[in-house]
């Protein structure tokens, strides 16, 4: 490969045809010499092929990186250490996702000496967002080029006739109706027939997990166990943070946990629907929230719940790498230290129920709570402590008695 | 029933061996008149039977009231508004049940002259807090009684040599080794064997679901309707609150939809660990969120969501009468109403699932979010967007950047 | 005037060069019919010579319409019951005014049938925001047109040239080193000079307010007067809105008091510097909030004083008319009803301090807080109360000890 | 001093008549022995002089320990970090002082083998709170003693004839008609004459700051550096935290800065009224906040001064050793650590306003701000940002439209 004087410019590339695509337009429309990148986060593909085939049509390098580490270790833990849901419901499986790739675009445009990145994001999705606000944060003189908002073509026939045009294979088997994205977190699916809120997604479209009535019919137990506020072992087996997820996903997929159906709210100010599959997530998800009721005080679990959804936002529009959001993750991972303990879980066609937790620095006092009377709990202190706290309503209703009878009065 | 000059106390009475102890001991211990009263909140007793036995036991006046649709109309729907859950989980049956009980003791204090309330909850727990709360919120010159507090019973033993010296049966059934509270919209259970969280709660204890072992081996798919923020009717069909809640638990329970395990913190300090049932109160719960994602404007979503731990925690710790919870509360009404339209859910085998939604009034715009150009998004704007989002982390990655080279000057 | 085919355009116009550059632009380089409209927001400008001069300059239509009660009675009054600074300090001056005019812009473009709208904010600043979001939240079929992010002038030299060609005089004194916006509530301060942030703003600069070092060496004793929530009168004289904030400055201008000099985070990214003039807005400030001291419930008051923050950056940020501002406005109106009462506040060379507060329906107790016994308030409760808010503290301080313990054993 | 079997407490000894009867009362009527504690937290008694007294009135043993550097070092200067204001005022002056005294309590206790703790707090007030709760959270074993809570004296009549009694001299100089709390961040002034709260403070009752009209006719400008979030140098000179602590108070009260008159809501329930001196504090306050303008970005400072409010509640209601404070403590130290910079303050009769600020690592890019063109900020840009912001707006203003037509269809 020569050294050209055209600018290099690093494309987020899948190996697939719209990425190819891409990659060909920033060639011949644009000049750019294009560094390939493909980043393997567990989505099931085989980056080496991806790899080969950017050569093949026409990068000037290629990058594949199995990153499924880093991932998992790095961004899906810490986040999962602040207990955030996405409107109450998504467990951010392609938002955490995109900063870690825009990073090492960031990094290969760096070693490569790219001026530019490039991704293959729509212009109306979030995606687009996390991809260019990432670069942006760590490189701020980085030029992004969003092909999807800016080409011409007019539809998927216009793309198609240029992918002919350069020799780009185009698929003949017929596309299925929505759109995917993949990683070791999740699998999600949009667009196409899932665009109408009203229509139920079809059971074939499911990958990482069997649908509840194809379960087992037994209950599967499993217990993981957290340390230091992130998951160790499953069932008393230690893994690495992406063999444990990658664990998670097994058990919670063959028993159908972890489907969500939701319409959400984009950062660029639509509404969308979503179909998730993420079995491993929701199994830790609630296995987290189980050790954490044993292990932390109920004020820093209720302030840290209600810095969630502001955190889960910053996640979800791409301000990973802002410094709000590094803010915010000091504070959870604080609060993360002592959440160490096992959850015991039952899961059975879709379920998956905490039936157990314990925890060495457990904070929960069976004697203090029991009905029978001991320990240090007074409870004649109970009346006192009631009546302070409604002294100030007390007051209320006596000052609001005394307007009330001289309203009477004035009649 | 005859006038004395004794002092009237009214007393929360269930009618079970407990609340009888405490309507004699006021009375023969403390020298109260007792006047008993029964709430139906839907606990599925026969509260007549219980006013028959206040007065069989000694109370001078005994009221039995059916409370159930203001319960669930003024109560249990307002507080869904809210779609809070207290600590992740927990859809505050028992909490929300206690201040329109207080409030009926003072109503009924204030008719019967009495200067006192009573009731039969624990010195640890959250009940004796959310009951004498109200009572002062109300009337702040109430006197509130807590046998279990005051008393100097040592265990069971004592309770029932009492009871037996005053005539009132004691049961020679084995008690369950558990604590429960029924209500509309819940049964809760503590205690007892449930005081180990690493245990799992037996199967046969629960009664408003079946297990989702036992549930139907097909689907069930279920349609609710909501109008201005509350649920109207199911399946097309048209019900009172009462009878919509109640409903809800039927096609919920039948299902296995609605348990939950979880250890909490009660507000007098301590950590305790609590099962619950709500079939239809989760049912309503997904349901709602579901039309909310329709309907609701995003910044007002999460803003309201940001504000819903904080109301469940003022449900949970008995500030129902307080001014915060009543201007909180004015703030989640004007958001619900725009919460009209459709949830379609499928129901199987302990799993609520929303697999559809739709609404007069949608703010979901299939066409804007179509991958297919139109409309008045204009995708170019998308990246003058990220750019202007991304300017303040720009800015401080450069200086950033200025200063590790002066550090490195520094050296 | 005689109707055209041309589009029509409503353009904020002051009277001003630049925003008569705009029209005359508007009118010869966009083929807009231009409606001049020019509001009376207590600024001190003649506007109905701003009307004449509008038509002069070639508007087929110009308005001047005197909004001085419905800006202080509609706007800055509701926004004055949040109690909100934005960013510790900026009481919002220009913030509160954009959404007014736009509005209002709006009502004259759908009378008049023009399709687009007009204003002389820069592409820099907030005001640009404000304006435009308004445009498109009460008209979203709007266009906006935002001249000097569109035109191609470079610097002022060019701009008085095009003013030249067409007529328009340009004034031969010196501009001032510092650009002004006012209005009833403020004046600000912005650009030239005022941006070096460690530059002290020039005494001559200030309009609104002697310098404390000017003011009477007489301290000036003022009461204010609210009810429901809104000042209604001052020293005993009841005036409306515009009147009681118009003498509120006289007042607060007279004694110096109201000066604020700030480095302040713009919506679209940047930091600016800006200085303000608030005399009547500072006074009714800590007047309002010496009332709400008597008459606000302790958790109402923080709860309303943890979501002002928010209140005042969806304000600055031009959101005036968005759901979420609305919601907040709901509970706030509501949370201010029982602001009744009298603040006593003393004026002396720039300070202004409270000395006393009285409300009708106040929450102060003197009897309650004596230090000599009485009322209802039992000191043994006090006790209680501490170690029932303790508890969680002393369980988890045994844990940490036993954990403690542990850690040595291990040595 | 012998040895005895009687328990052994810890008394927070002043020195004066009030905890010298306690000091007696606690050996005499409760069989302690009493271990007095005074501590110097720069409220300038002389704390030697309290420990030969407290000796001479029958302690067995006495400390005086100077804690102000530990004062300012690990309290004042932590909770500046979080540039907190209880109820938008308060300098929370009283507040942090406690818990370190209490802290220091709790270690003698322990070198001591005392098994209680004691103090001179009233049963109305916070400082009870603060005292006990330390107390608990650090040894949760602790016994405290309040005796304002619980002996019999009715009135000071009785308090002082247990004082002859005893041979505890009773001054015989009329008390100040208030009472007074003291040390290096602050005065605080309550009670008797104060109580109500129309009454202005008297302008003989300060003793930190001239009053305003007292102070030079020339203004006085002075300059503090922060580093890391901690002011470390005034007018150029580097000090340690309680030096330029006192330095601060200097120069503010000698130009009237820092008097505060409110009515605040106490934990206990209660409303009172404080009058405060802090002129050192206010000094800093504002000198902090123009730091801050210049280094935090702007998310990071709206989420930081979201918080604050609740982190001011807690320092107030005694909450400084909870967990929940350590953790916003340990965000918001991260935050602080860009508080690099220097503020340039005029004071002026009370005045104190920032007039310049200047920071190496500054956010605020004159280039960018600018009227004139240039830099990396694109104007055109805006239009397509606010679009983008404004579109859920629109969305909804269509929808609210088709709602408005199909309602006047219906009529």
């Amino acid at each position: 490969m020569t050294q050209t004087d055209r600018p290099k410019i690093v494309l987020a590339y899948s190996g697939g045809l719209d990425t190819s695509i891409i990659l060909k337009w920033l060639q011949t429309e644009r000049g750019y010499d294009v560094v390939a990148f493909t980043a393997d986060l567990g989505q099931g593909d085989e980056v080496e092929e991806a790899r080969v085939k950017a050569l093949n049509t026409g990068a000037v390098a290629a990058y594949a990186l199995d990153l499924r580490e880093e991932f998992v270790r790095d961004y899906v833990f810490p986040m999962f250490r602040s207990s955030a849901l996405y409107e109450g419901y998504y467990l951010l499986g392609t938002s955490i996702a995109r900063p870690l790739i825009a990073k090492k675009m960031v990094e290969i445009a760096e070693q490569e000496g790219a001026v530019a990145v490039s991704h293959g994001a729509t212009g109306k999705g979030n995606d687009q967002v996390r991809f260019e606000m990432t670069a942006y944060a760590l490189k701020p003189d980085i030029v992004t080029v969003a092909p999807w908002r800016d080409w011409d073509f007019q539809g998927r026939a216009d793309l198609e006739a240029f992918a002919r045009e350069h020799g780009i294979p185009v698929p003949t088997t017929q596309k299925d109706p929505w759109s995917m994205d993949a990683n070791l977190l999740h699998i999600s699916f949009e667009g196409g027939i899932l665009e109408d809120p009203w229509n139920e997604p079809p059971a074939h479209m499911f990958k990482l997990t069997v649908s509840p009535e194809d379960a087992p019919d037994q209950p599967e137990y499993v217990e993981v166990e957290f340390e230091n506020g992130d998951a160790v072992a499953i069932n008393g087996e230690r893994l690495s943070p992406a063999a444990l997820l990658a664990k998670a996903n097994e058990i919670g997929g063959r028993n159908g946990v972890g489907r969500i159906d939701l319409v959400e709210n984009r950062f660029v100010g639509m509404k969308s629907r979503g179909v998730y599959e993420t079995p491993g997530g929701t199994l830790l998800y609630h296995a987290r929230r189980a050790v954490e009721s044993l292990t932390l005080d109920r004020e820093v679990l209720h302030q840290r719940d209600a810095l969630a959804p502001k955190y889960a936002e910053l996640v979800y529009n791409g301000f990973w790498f802002a410094p709000e959001r590094e803010a915010l993750q000091v504070y959870i991972d604080h609060v993360a230290r002592s959440v160490t303990g096992t959850a015991r879980l039952k899961l059975y066609k879709g379920n998956c129920t905490v039936v157990g937790r314990k925890a060495p620095g457990s904070l929960y006092d069976k004697d203090l709570v029991s009905f029978e009377a001991g320990g240090d709990y007074n409870q004649h202190d109970a009346g006192a402590f009631i009546k302070l706290n409604a002294l100030r309503m007390r007051v209320q209703a006596r000052v609001g008695a005394k307007a009330g009878q001289k309203e009477v009065e004035r009649v």
